[in-house]
C-alpha cells in the first residue's frame, strides 16, 4: 500500500437515472478525478420491493460499471426511508415529533428507533446487504443510515418509546425511590411509585422536572445510538475487515440531543454533511463556524481525520433557496474541509433530481446533463491541486488549544436556557443556543490562527494542550475538574466561562457558592448574576470599551485580579469585575463573567494568548491559517482567503477565495 | 327588453330582523335605488329546522314584500352553514384543517365537500329550494354557497377525503406504476404498490413529494368544484331559464388552491366579494391590487362583466377593525368596481348584526336603524350617477394587455416557494406569494393606464392582445408556448419572467437548459440563479439605478441584448444582464431575470410600452383611467382619483376620490 | 389583643430540606423578624402517599418546631399538585388547554376543576387536613390551592367540562330557545335544538358566536370558583374560627377569564403573588403597574388590606432569567406593597430549590445555605422599619379616585379585541389587552399622586369618590349607569372611555346611537370610529400636540365641548373632537374618544384633576406618594423613590429606592 492519497467521491443515485446514463456517469466522474461513489442510502424499496423479496441486481450492476472506471463504492444502509409495505403493515413504525405531529410515510426518517417492527425489518435488510456486498472488493465502506437525528428525529414521543423509556428507567435506577431522589421529584409533589407512571415529557406550558427531562434526552440519544450499534454489529459480522463503517453526521454546531461522539464510538471514523450555506440562508455561515464544525467532527473520534460524505456542490434547498456562492467560493469550501482534516470528500449530488423533494438540491450537473461550469471548476481543483491535497492528507493539524463540548450541559440548556441569548430555534425541532454560543468561544482561535480542537471532557487528553476553553460548564464532573486542576497547576491556561460549576452531575444546584468546584482555581466567588437576554452591557478591558452579552456574573474576587470591568452606568454593578485572572500553580485561570462581543473577544484573547506565549496572528477577518505537521517532519501552513478580495499574508498575495500552502 | 341597466342590490338577512322591519327595509332600499336583494345563504336551519321538515314560508313572505317594492330576490344555496341536526347525526361531516385542527359546528364552512352525508343533505335542500323558488318570477338568480374555499376551506385532511383521494388517484392513473413514474416516487424510496397506501399530505418537517402534493391540491380543488357542479346541475333541472347562477368568489389575489376559473365554468357569470379593506388592515389595498382583482374575476369566465355580491359599505371585521375610509372613498370603491366591469353590485350588509360573529361587520344602517350618512351618500351615488353607471354598463373595457395566471404554477409555489419573496402567509391557511407577486407584474399596466386582462393559458385568445406578461411560468405547457411563439412571431410583445420554462407539465425539471421551451424566444440561457429572499440587488436600467427583488437569474445572452444590468458590488455577478430584449419574427421578448422594485418597474415598463407603441400615460400615483368602448361605437374613459387630493387629468380637475367620464 | 402589627412571613418547603435544617431554618427566620411560615401547598403526595393512607406527621413536626420559635403556620390546601396514584387511577383528571394540548402529570395545576375524580379526592384531602390542623393553635390561616387560573388553567376543553358545560347551560337558560335568543344563534344559522349540541368553543379559524364564547368563559370561571367555594365550605366546617382563609391570586393586571373578585367572596381577605419582575423580563414592570395591581387586589374584597403570599426575594424564572434588581430595589418592592395595604407579606422562597422546575427560582438563601446579603438586607428592613410598617398597617389609604374594572367586558375583549392595541399575548394562554389598557387609565392617578381604587361596578360605593374612570365599558349595566348618573348629577367627575355603552348585558349591540346609555351624560353622539391598531393619531390638547392610540371615535358633540382635537392631516376626521367635556348637574363628564399617549395623559389629567379640585402633584417620574389616614386621626404620606437617583420631595431628599414617611 502506497502513501495515503486524498480521495474524492460523488453522491450518486443510480435509481434516479436512466440505466443508459450509468456508464457515462462513471466515465465523467473518473475524468473528474473521482475515486469513490456513495449510493444506496435511500434504496430500501429497490433492494426489497416486497417483504421478503430482495433484489440487489441494480447495485451489483452499478458497482461493476463504476469499478470498470476504477471507482469504488460506498454503500448506505437504507434505513432512513422504509419501504411502503412496512409502513402499511406496521403503522406503529411511524414516529411522533416533540410537538405532537405524527410523521408521514414518504418524508424521510419517519420511523421511530424504538419500533420493534422497524428495528427488526431494518436489521434484516442490513444483514442481507452486508452478506451480499460485504465481500465485494469494489465496495470499500459503509455509511449507516443518513443524517440521523436531523429534522427533529432525535426525539420521539410515540407509544413504542414509552415502553422503552420505562425499561430504560428500570435499568438505570435500582429503585423508584432512587429515581425520585435523583430527580428531586419531591418538588411540586411529583413523586412516583412505579416506573410506569413516568410520562414521556411533551411540550407543556410549564417545564417538566429538569432531571426527568434530561434523562429523557439521554434515553432518546441511547435509542438512536443502539439503533446504530446494532447495524454496525451486523455489518461487522459479515463484511470484509477492509470495509470501513461511518456516518454523515448532520451539522454539529446546530445539532440535537443525540450524543454524536458516543454514536461514532463503534465507527471507523466520523463523517459530516458540509453545507456552508443551505436553503434560504441569505449568507453562508461565518468561516469560523465551519472551522468549528470540522474541529467538532474531529473530536467525535479524537482523530485528526474525517470524511465529508456530502459536500456543497451548488445552492440547495427543499423549498427555498438563498445565497449563491461564486465558483471560487465553492472550490474554497472544499479546500477548507481538507485543510481541517477531511481525507475523503463526496460532492452531493451528482445530478440535480428532476422530481421528488429535492428538486432545488442542485448538483454538479444540471438536469440537462450537460458538462457544467461547476463540473469543470471542481475537476480543475481536484486535478490541479492533487499534490496539495495529498500533502495535506499526509500531515496532521497542530492544535495547541481545545474547546470543551459537553452534551449533558447542552441538553440541560436546551430547555432551561437561562438567557434568551442562549435560545435560538431556527426550526421547531432545534434549540441551538448552546451550540451557537460555543461558536463565539471558538472564534478567537480561528481569528488568531491558533488551531483548536473540540473535545468532550471524558475524552480530552489535557496534556496535549496549552490552553483550554470551558464555557457553560454548569454540570461539572469532579473527575474532570480534578484533571483540569492538575493540568493548570502544571502550567495550563484555562479560560473558564460564566456559570461554571453551578450544578452536580444530577443537575442539582451545588451546595457551595459558585463557581463551586472551580472556586479555588478561579480565585473568586459569585453570589448574583443577571441574564442579559438579548441586551448588552458595557464593559472596559483595560481602557478599551467593549460589550458583554448573554449573561453577567457579579464577581467577588478572592485571589483573582480583575482585567475587565462592567462600565455601564445603568447597572448597579457597574465598576465591578467582569473578567478576572488568577494564578494557580504554574498555570493561569481566566474567568469570563460575561460573553464578550466580537471586539471584546478580540482584545481579551489577544491579551490571553500573548501572555500564554501562544503567538496569536491576525491577518484580517476572513484569512485563516491552518498549521499542519507534515509526514516529512516539516511543518507547513495552509492559508485560506474566505473573502472576495485579495489579501496579503506573510508577504504574499492570496487571491479571492484562494488557497496557498507555505512552509512555516 | 330595454337597454341594459346597472343593478344595485343589498345583502339582507331577514332572519336577523324583526318581521316588523321587513316592509320598511324594502321601502328604504327602494328609495335608495336598489333593485335586488340577496338572501338565504346561511338559512338552512330556517328552511329545514328538523331533518325532513321543510318550511319556506319566511322567504316566501319576504320575497313577496320586496317584490311589492319592485325588488327582485337573489337566493343563496344555504350549504355554508349546516343545520345542527345534521352535525349532530353525522359528526363526520366536519372538516379537518391542514394544520390538524378539527373544525367545529357554528363557525361557518365547517363541512367537508367529500362527506357523503353532507353532500347528500346539501343537495337535497338545494333541490327542495330549487323546486320551490325556481319558478318564482320574483327570484332572478342564485348564488351557490358562500365564498367557497375561504378561511382554509380549500383543503381538508379528514377520512372522507382519504377515500375520495384514493378514488381520484385510481381514476387519474392507469396504474400505480404510472403514478409512481409521474411523481418520481423513486426519490427517497417512496414508491407505492397500491393507491390506498398514498397518504393525505399533512404539514411535516420536510416537504412531501412535489408531485403527490400537487395532485392533492388538484384533488381538493376538484372536490370543491364537483360540489358546486352538483348544485348547479340540480338547480338547472328545476329553475326557470331566466334565473342565473353565480358565486361570490373570495378575493382572488389572495386566494387558495381551488381553480376558480374551473369552478365558474358552469355558472352564468362570476362574482366577487369586494372588500378593499377588511379586518385589522391599517391601510386599504393599493388601488392597482383591486384593479387586478377585477381583471382576475373577468378572466374566470373570459367575460367583460361580473357581479359584486358583497361590496364594502363600512369598516368590517370579525374581531378587530382597522382603517376607516371617508364616505367619498367608500363611494369611489363602488364606482371602481363598476368601471372595471361590474354590472350588478350588492352592498354588505344592510344593517349591522347585533349579535353573532359579525358584530363588527358594519352595514349601511347601524343597529339603531336610523337613516345613516352612509345610506344617504350611497343613495346619492346610485341615483345621481345612474346615467354614468348605465353608460358604463353598456360599454366594454378595452384591454390591449394581458397577464397570465396559472393555477398549477401557483400550487407548486405554495410549498416550493423558491424565495422568501414568494412566501406570504397572512393566515395559517393562505400562502399568497404567487398572487402578490402577480400584483407586481400587473401594477405597471394600471400605473400607465393601459387596461389589462388576467387569463389562464388554456383560455387566452392571444390575438386580442398587443402585450402579454408571463411571470413565474415554471411549468410550461408546450401547446401554450407554441401559441405564444406564433403570436410573438406575428408581432406580439412578450414580457417573460424569471424561472419560465423550468418544469414540464408533471412539474419535473426540464432536461434542457433554462428557460427551456422559451430559450429561442428569449434568446438566452440561464445556468445559475440566486434567491434574493427579502433582500434587494442593485440594478441599472440604462443609467437609472433601481433594485431587483425576490430572485436573480444569471443570464447568458445568445441572441438577446441586455437592457438592464446587475450593478451590486457585493454580487459576483455584478455587471451581467438582469433584463434583456430579443427580437423574434416581428415580435419582441423581454426577459426579466429579477423582479424590479417599483421604480425599476416604472422605468422598464415605460420603455417597453413606448417601444411597443402602446402609449403609456402616467397621471400620478392614484389616478386611474379605464378605457371603454361604448355601445354607440364611441370610446370614452372613466377617470378615478384614488387619492385625498384633487388631481389634474387631461386638463380637468378631478376631486378627491372622484369619478369623471371623458370622451377619448 | 394589642394593636395591629405588620406580619412578615416566609414561604417554606420543609419537604425539600433535610430534616436537620428545620430547626435552624426556624431560628434564622425568627432572627430575621419573621412571624409566619406558609407551607404545604404542593404536599399532597407527602400527606397522602397512597390512596387512603394519610400521614401528617411531617407537618405536625415542622409546625411544632416553628411554634417553638414563635412562628405560626399558614397551610396551603395541596390541590395544585395531584398525587401520582390519582393521576394513574383516573387519567381523566387531566385538563386540556385551549390550544388542544393535553397537560401532563408533574407540571402543576394539570387537573381539571370539573373532573369528579379530582374534585372528590381533592375535597377529601382538604377535609382530612382541616380536621387534623383546624384546631391547631399554631396554625393561623389557610391558602386555598395555589395561583388558580395561572398558566392557562382558567380554561379547559376536556370531556368532563363538556358535561358540566351542558349542565351549566341547562341551569342558566329556561329553554334552548331562550339560549338561542340570548346568543343570537340565528346568525350563521347556528341555532340549537338541545343543550347537548352546544360545542366547547376551541380555537378556530373564525370566531365562535360571541354569546356562546362569553358564556363559556363564565362557565369556566364558575367551575374554578365552585372548586374554591367547596374547599372553603369544608375548611369552615372544621377549622377554628380564628383561622383565616385566603388565596394567592396571580398578578391581576395580566390575569385571565376567572372572576377573581367572585372567587375571593367567601375568603377572609385577598392575597397576591407579587413579582415586579419575573422570568425573562428585561425590565421590571413600571411602578404604576404594581400600584395598579395592589389597588386591584384591594378591590377584590373592597378592603383596605390584603396579604402578599409571595413576595419577590431574588430574580426568579422557570427556564430563563432577566433583570437583576439591586438590594435597595428589592427592599423597596416590599415597602411598596406595605404602603398600598399589605398587612402580611411572605417572601418566596426561603431557600433556592436545588432540583425540580424552579431551580432558577432564587430565594432568600442560596442552596449553599450561607447567610446571604439578601437575608441581611431584608432583615434590616423588617427590624429597622418595624415602627414604620406598624404605623402604616394601623392606617388606611385615602383614595378619592376609582377605576372601574369589569370582568365581562374584559372577557368580551379577549377574543373580539377591536384593535390590535388591545391584543397582547405574552403566552398562548393570556390575552392581556384589556388589563394593560387599564394600566394606562390608572397611571395618571399614580403620576399625580392621587391614590385610586379599582372596583367592579356592582361593588363600588360611588359616594366615596370624587372621580371615576370608566374605560372600555362596552357592555353597560343600566343599574350601574343609573347610579353613575345620579353621582355625576351630584357633583362627580366621570372620565368615560371610548366604546362606552356600545352593548347590552347580553353583549348585543345596542339599538341606540353610541354611547347609548351614556349619551346624555357625555352630551354627544358617535356614528363612526377607527381602530388605530398599533398606530398613533396626532391630537392637540389646547395648543399642546400629543398622540392618540388604540382607537379613535368620531365624536359629534350635542351639549359637550371639545377640549382636544384630532390634528392629523392624514385623517379625514382631522379637526374633529377627540376629547370632550360635558356638564351634567353639578358634575362633569369627560369623554375620551381615543387613548392618549403618556404626554397626552399627563396634559389631560392635570387639567381634569385641577378643574376637579383634586390637587394633582407630580414629583417626577418614579416618585410615588401614598396618602394614608392614621389611627390617631392624623393623615400622613408615604413617599417612595422608585429610581436609582436621589429625589427632592416636599423639600426633603429621598435616597434611591428609599421610603420616607412625612406628615401631611
Amino acid at each position: 500500500m502506497g502513501e495515503k492519497e486524498f480521495q474524492f467521491g460523488i453522491d450518486y443515485h443510480p435509481e434516479h437515472a436512466d440505466r443508459s446514463l450509468w456508464e457515462s456517469d462513471a466515465r465523467r466522474m473518473k475524468e473528474m478525478g473521482v475515486r469513490l461513489v456513495r449510493m444506496m442510502e435511500f434504496a430500501w424499496i429497490i433492494l426489497e420491493p416486497q417483504e421478503g423479496c430482495q433484489d440487489f441486481s441494480l447495485f451489483d450492476e452499478v458497482i461493476d460499471i463504476f469499478a470498470g472506471h476504477g471507482i469504488k463504492a460506498v454503500l448506505g444502509t437504507p434505513t432512513a426511508t422504509p419501504p411502503v409495505w412496512l409502513a402499511e403493515k406496521h403503522p406503529d413504525i411511524i414516529r411522533i415529533s416533540i410537538d405532537g405531529k405524527v410523521r408521514q410515510f414518504g418524508t424521510r426518517r419517519e420511523c421511530c428507533y424504538n419500533s420493534a417492527h422497524y428495528r427488526e425489518a431494518g436489521l434484516s435488510i442490513v444483514e442481507s446487504i452486508a452478506r451480499h456486498f460485504g465481500k465485494n472488493q469494489n465496495v470499500v465502506g459503509w455509511q449507516i443510515d443518513n443524517e440521523l437525528g436531523h429534522e427533529g428525529t432525535d426525539i420521539c414521543i410515540c407509544d413504542n418509546c414509552k415502553d422503552k423509556w420505562h425499561a430504560w428507567l428500570r435499568k438505570k435506577f435500582p429503585s423508584v425511590q432512587a429515581m425520585n431522589k435523583t430527580w428531586g421529584t419531591v418538588f411540586w409533589g411529583a413523586t412516583y411509585s412505579s416506573f410506569e407512571q413516568v410520562p414521556i415529557p411533551t411540550e407543556q406550558p410549564l417545564p417538566h422536572n429538569a432531571g426527568l427531562q434530561l434523562d429523557y434526552y439521554r434515553f432518546c440519544s441511547d435509542s438512536a445510538v443502539s439503533f446504530v450499534d446494532d447495524q454496525i454489529a451486523i455489518l461487522r459480522k459479515h463484511i470484509d475487515s477492509e470495509q470501513w463503517i461511518s456516518h454523515n453526521f448532520y451539522i454539529p454546531p446546530v445539532c440535537n440531543i443525540i450524543d454524536h461522539a458516543r454514536m461514532a464510538e463503534n465507527m471507523d471514523f466520523a463523517g459530516y454533511s458540509n453545507y456552508p450555506v443551505w436553503g434560504d440562508q441569505d449568507e453562508p455561515f461565518p468561516y469560523y463556524f465551519n472551522s468549528y464544525a470540522f474541529s467538532a467532527i474531529r473530536g467525535f473520534k479524537d482523530s485528526p481525520n474525517f470524511t465529508i460524505f456530502e459536500q456543497f456542490a451548488e445552492a440547495q434547498g427543499h423549498v427555498c433557496l438563498g445565497y449563491l456562492p461564486s465558483y471560487d467560493e465553492i472550490v474554497l469550501w472544499t479546500n477548507h474541509a481538507i485543510a481541517h482534516g477531511a481525507d475523503r470528500l463526496f460532492y452531493f449530488p451528482w445530478r440535480t433530481s428532476r422530481y421528488g423533494s429535492e428538486q432545488l438540491g442542485y448538483g454538479i450537473l444540471d438536469s440537462d446533463n450537460a458538462e457544467s461550469e461547476r463540473y469543470r471548476r471542481l475537476r480543475q481543483n481536484i486535478i490541479k491541486n492533487r499534490d496539495v491535497h495529498d500533502k495535506i492528507v499526509r500531515s496532521s493539524i497542530i492544535t495547541p488549544a481545545c474547546l470543551i463540548y459537553d452534551k449533558d450541559n447542552m441538553r440541560v440548556l436546551w430547555d432551561q436556557y437561562l438567557s434568551k441569548g442562549l435560545y435560538e430555534k431556527p426550526t421547531p425541532y432545534v434549540q441551538a443556543g448552546y451550540e451557537l454560543e460555543l461558536t463565539r468561544w471558538f472564534a478567537p482561535y480561528v481569528l488568531f490562527n491558533i488551531n483548536a480542537d473540540v473535545k468532550k471532557p471524558s475524552q480530552v487528553d489535557l496534556s496535549r494542550y496549552s490552553i483550554i476553553s470551558l464555557p457553560m460548564y454548569q454540570m461539572a464532573d469532579p473527575e474532570f475538574v480534578g484533571r483540569i486542576e492538575k493540568w493548570v497547576h502544571e502550567g495550563g491556561i484555562l479560560v473558564l466561562g460564566w456559570r461554571a460549576g453551578a450544578r452536580d452531575m444530577n443537575n442539582f444546584a451545588i451546595t457551595d457558592s459558585l463557581p463551586g468546584l472551580f472556586s479555588e482555581l478561579a480565585g473568586l466567588k459569585i453570589k448574583r448574576f443577571e441574564s442579559l437576554n438579548r441586551n448588552k452591557v458595557k464593559i472596559k478591558i483595560g481602557l478599551i470599551p467593549a460589550k458583554g452579552e448573554v449573561w453577567a456574573d457579579l464577581i467577588e474576587p478572592v485571589s483573582a485580579k480583575a482585567i475587565a470591568f462592567y462600565s455601564d452606568s445603568k447597572k448597579h454593578y457597574s465598576g465591578t469585575p467582569a473578567v478576572t485572572v488568577n494564578h494557580y500553580g504554574k498555570g493561569t485561570v481566566y474567568y469570563l463573567g460575561t460573553s464578550p462581543d466580537p471586539l471584546g473577544l478580540f482584545i481579551l484573547f489577544r491579551k490571553i494568548l500573548k501572555k500564554g506565549g501562544l503567538r496569536p496572528k491576525f491577518h484580517g477577518n476572513g484569512v485563516e491559517v491552518i498549521h499542519r505537521s507534515g509526514d516529512d517532519g516539516k511543518n507547513f501552513k495552509v492559508v485560506l482567503n474566505h473573502t472576495a478580495k485579495s489579501k496579503l499574508v506573510s508577504g504574499k498575495w492570496i487571491r479571492p477565495y484562494g488557497m496557498m500552502v507555505l512552509s512555516e
